[in-house]
């Protein structure tokens, strides 16, 4: 089995043994990744990026894929296909020449 | 080389062509989660969980993945242990004989 | 009229004119206000805090006000009543003493 | 003074006690609007939203009007006249006829 169904299965015996496949509707989920990326971020609130805390930040990114892999699971995505695909589609976003060192947003290039 | 190492060997490959690193620090990284996280949520907003559009999904949720993956590599993180290492954690959080059934915060149990 | 009823007033005069009373849920609205401050936050991406767009600033701090204002409606609450009472609420959180010239949240203090 | 003048001095002398004014730059004021608004979004996980608790609401949108307000006042921005200007914009963006009681976004009209 590949590294990440390994993950999404660990996930699923969780959820599962807690019944809570009734509450993990996509929209739901997507709110779960949103709060999980804000409880992460809030380590770095008033902060020097250098100044978070190690292991609130691995738990708290743990917790933002987890539902990000549940996500792509009820979805039935696969995750290097999606994210493969999605550089792909920014390498013409963003070309090399008129990107390089600049932070722009594309529709500024 | 494992999946994941790919998938972020890829995306190391896309940034650094870029001349991207640069910008790539914890805080930024963290704040980029926080974005995309909420560009997929804006996909289910104001509707239900079943009128999202799947390809602006499948984007925007590969976008989520890309900063989740970047901040695993920037802290040298393994995501694989990180995500199992969190699961045991949720499982003293949420002991299967509580929380059955249950979308209540371990706080309130 | 107060200020922010008048604020308020004409929130509901644009909404009720598209007759979107029937999308705007308090679920819903936590999920735009979420949504319009990530559009903010997006401003400052990869950027120092004095690069941001001040016009952009200003129309997305002006959207993260508009649904704020519209859940406070959506419950009936006072602005200045809830403010003023939080400002309360966090002064016993926070004592002067304890968390003056230090950003830890009052869990670490 | 106005309304909004009065929380905006009541916020800033609860913020200047504590000597705070060192971390509220423009960036990490973004930040902290963000992560508010993902404390009150919490409240609506895997909920209807007539199950959020009430007085959580109130102190967590709370959250999210200070620091929008003192994101305001570090630019020198009227609230009342950022939020009127927002709607004259999105009237434009939003016609009636083409809008009326559909959840669509101006792009997608």
């Amino acid at each position: 089995m590949s590294e990440n169904k390994k993950i999404i299965e660990a996930l699923l015996k969780f959820r599962n043994e807690r019944d809570w496949e009734q509450f993990h509707n996509p929209k739901d989920l997507a709110l779960a990744i949103s709060v999980e990326a804000n409880e992460l971020l809030e380590l770095f609130l008033w902060k020097d990026a250098s100044e978070a805390d190690l292991n609130k930040v691995k738990e708290e990114l743990a917790d933002v894929f987890a539902y990000t892999f549940l996500m792509a699971e009820k979805y039935n995505l696969d995750v290097t296909e999606i994210v493969m695909e999605k550089i792909k589609k920014n390498a013409e976003k963003y070309p090399i020449e008129k990107s390089k060192g600049r932070a722009d947003k594309y529709t500024d290039l």
